[in-house]
């Protein structure tokens, strides 16, 4: 019967829609968990920007300013233009362009890697990883403040996962020596949630030490730290080391969408031959492939990016913890600050928001901690005037810190 | 010491160089890895195309033939330019775009669904899926022929998994009715080896009966199957089902990038709120999203696109059965032909590659049954002389069959 005939129902009854779930559905637990959602005050929702967004923008993660820059999104157009929408299909059957490949090899030489392979995104890279370079009987270390693409390649993967204290790595060195046999450690190089820095050359020693291969996320890294961008492990010198794997992502410096690993040659043969989120995905689109190119051409010509960005987040912390508030030093371009609750946060970035400026806001479940903030991300393209807006809107609409 | 001022190496000795790995290293395992690849004949390399291919493609999955067209390439080009080339963050904090809700809104109109939400692959949405709506406890029945990014949901989920026999509802029923608690019901709707279409009416009876939610990956149906390519579950009246999710590829039919989920609106806002693979992930380029959105317009207004893919599956089926070579009677635009082993299979492959055309190689370990085969696409936009030259192709150099 349609809508416009059905007879009046009673006011408390809610009318059945054509597409809406009928009594005793298979979903009906859904309204259960939104409910709980509602009650903790943990409800998510999707917010669409228009193309002429007026905010200010310090919560996505376009580091350098590149995402928009016009080498870039013309870049990505022409490729679009060029090589087709798609990439038609799995790397291994019609989906490889010479794009790809270009792209590969600029990545590979400029962080100093042997090879590189780019697959659809960072999640897929991590994934790939973790579980085409272990197998049963591989012990897995892994940072308890990695990032929820690397803890998934870990769930997936066949192997053991011991998770070792957050950035402690005389804790991976015991967990190590307590394993004979294949091992891989895993951390991010940049964490996400407070942007601090791992370990670097500690955790490659105690992987020497074992026998031990290393998997770093380089995601908050690549295009911020090292020599004119080329990222953690270049900064570490364990670029281009036999038993270290790097994985980046173009969504974040590089302004565009994908991920990629880099390593050993003979570590992205295995990756084409056995990784299962590269092998069956579709490639990356040529326009995605074109803009990250460009882009990173575009930071090898102007390497001063890269430390531009390091020194707005530097000058964020310094201003916001002189006005009282808490934030994590910066190690690369995240600035965390934190926030008195969950509640005290959504609010704290909502009067930002109202202000015109953007600001993260992680809060549980994403926050292994529990701990509530406001997550700032400081692009390398800010003026000193939009820096000071920031401060001073971010400032202003503080809560109470108790 | 640099390499060109090594001493001279013994003939029989490689020499060390700077990004190769040291001797004993953590990797070595990987060289023990390729040799058993080798042996087996199971290498696979990646073949970059250059932009102007000369081959007859059959091996994409680009089954209408829009990955070029030029309202899609010119909408993914404008996109990039108006947007950025990428989306900047997760789609909950600056990744959403009006761009992004447009196409959620058109893609589940068009498909008959209450709501839709795009991620930046179908695996991500698969894995979306499997995880965010099951838990412990959750019995999953998964099809034994089912797309590699189900499998993983299913292996990333908590939940305990039942692989049910290939397309069998009874074998679905029965592991339905040993179960009390949630179950979710999970099959391709066309298998992406042999082109097989899945009961899916039968399967959605069987969850009916046990209150059991259906989970289909439409990734080869969408654009092909149903009025107009609406896909598989409109074609069996289970579009909008209460108890029905669906998940689609924009980078098949659609010429582009990325991946959907489809269903009641409480789902996506459950996945919105719960699932990993789409809170951490960066969002889909605003690229693929315009080039998608093209591509699903121009789908609409000329719906003779997705019946003319089916035809021209079915004529390549009759034409090279009746030239005496062993295929699946397709049910969308997949046609698998039969090759008497793996190398049979590659040199098959290769030899129409020399002859000008792209087909698609199916061998262990992406065959579940071990069989090789090539696979065929039928794209709509194949002309009468470019499906006489292929079936010619592939008649010609056909191997023996034993």
């Amino acid at each position: 019967m349609p809508q416009d005939s059905a007879p009046p129902l009673p006011r408390d009854t809610a009318p059945p829609t054509a597409a809406g779930p009928a009594p005793g559905s298979a979903f009906d637990w859904l309204d259960t968990a939104r409910s709980e959602r509602q009650r903790a005050g943990l409800v998510r929702a999707l917010r669409p920007r228009p193309a002429d967004c007026p905010l200010l923008d310090l919560a996505g993660n376009d580091y350098l300013g590149l995402s928009r820059h016009p080498e870039v999104t013309h870049a990505a157009a022409e490729a679009a233009q060029l090589w087709g929408a798609g990439a038609t299909g799995s790397r291994l059957v019609s989906g490889s362009t010479e794009l790809h490949a270009r792209l590969e090899a600029e990545l590979a030489a400029f962080c100093g890697f042997e090879a590189a392979l780019v697959l659809s995104s960072g999640y897929a890279a991590n994934l790939a990883v973790a579980t085409a370079l272990t197998a049963p009987g591989t012990l897995v270390v892994s940072d308890a403040g990695n990032h929820a693409s690397l803890i998934d390649g870990c769930r997936l993967s066949r192997a053991r996962t011991e998770v070792a204290p957050h950035a402690d790595p005389e804790a991976v060195r015991g967990a190590l020596a307590g394993h004979s046999g294949r091992a891989l450690v895993v951390t991010d190089s940049v964490f996400s949630v407070d942007g601090d820095a791992a370990p670097l050359p500690a955790l490659a020693a105690a992987c020497r030490a074992h026998g031990a291969a290393l998997l770093v996320d380089d995601a908050h890294g690549l295009g911020v730290l090292g020599d004119g961008g080329r990222g953690a492990l270049a900064a570490a010198g364990l670029a281009g080391d036999a038993d270290v794997v790097a994985t980046v992502t173009l969504s974040k410096s590089l302004g565009s969408q994908g991920g990629a690993v880099l390593g050993p040659a003979r570590v992205i043969e295995h990756l084409v031959n056995t990784a299962r989120t590269f092998i069956f995905d579709t490639g990356l689109a040529p326009a995605a492939a074109g803009g990250a190119l460009a882009a990173l051409r575009l930071i090898g010509r102007e390497p001063e990016r890269a430390a531009r960005a390091g020194e707005v987040a530097r000058e964020l912390h310094h201003r916001l913890t002189e006005a009282g508030l808490t934030a994590v030093r910066p190690d690369a371009a995240v600035v965390s600050v934190r926030a008195p609750s969950p509640e005290a946060a959504v609010r704290w970035a909502a009067d930002c928001r109202t202000a015109g400026l953007a600001v993260g806001c992680f809060r549980p479940p994403s926050v292994p901690d529990g701990i509530s903030r406001l997550r700032l991300t400081a692009r390398a393209d800010l003026t000193g005037d939009q820096l000071d807006r920031a401060v001073g809107t971010i400032v202003a609409t503080a809560p109470p810190m108790s």
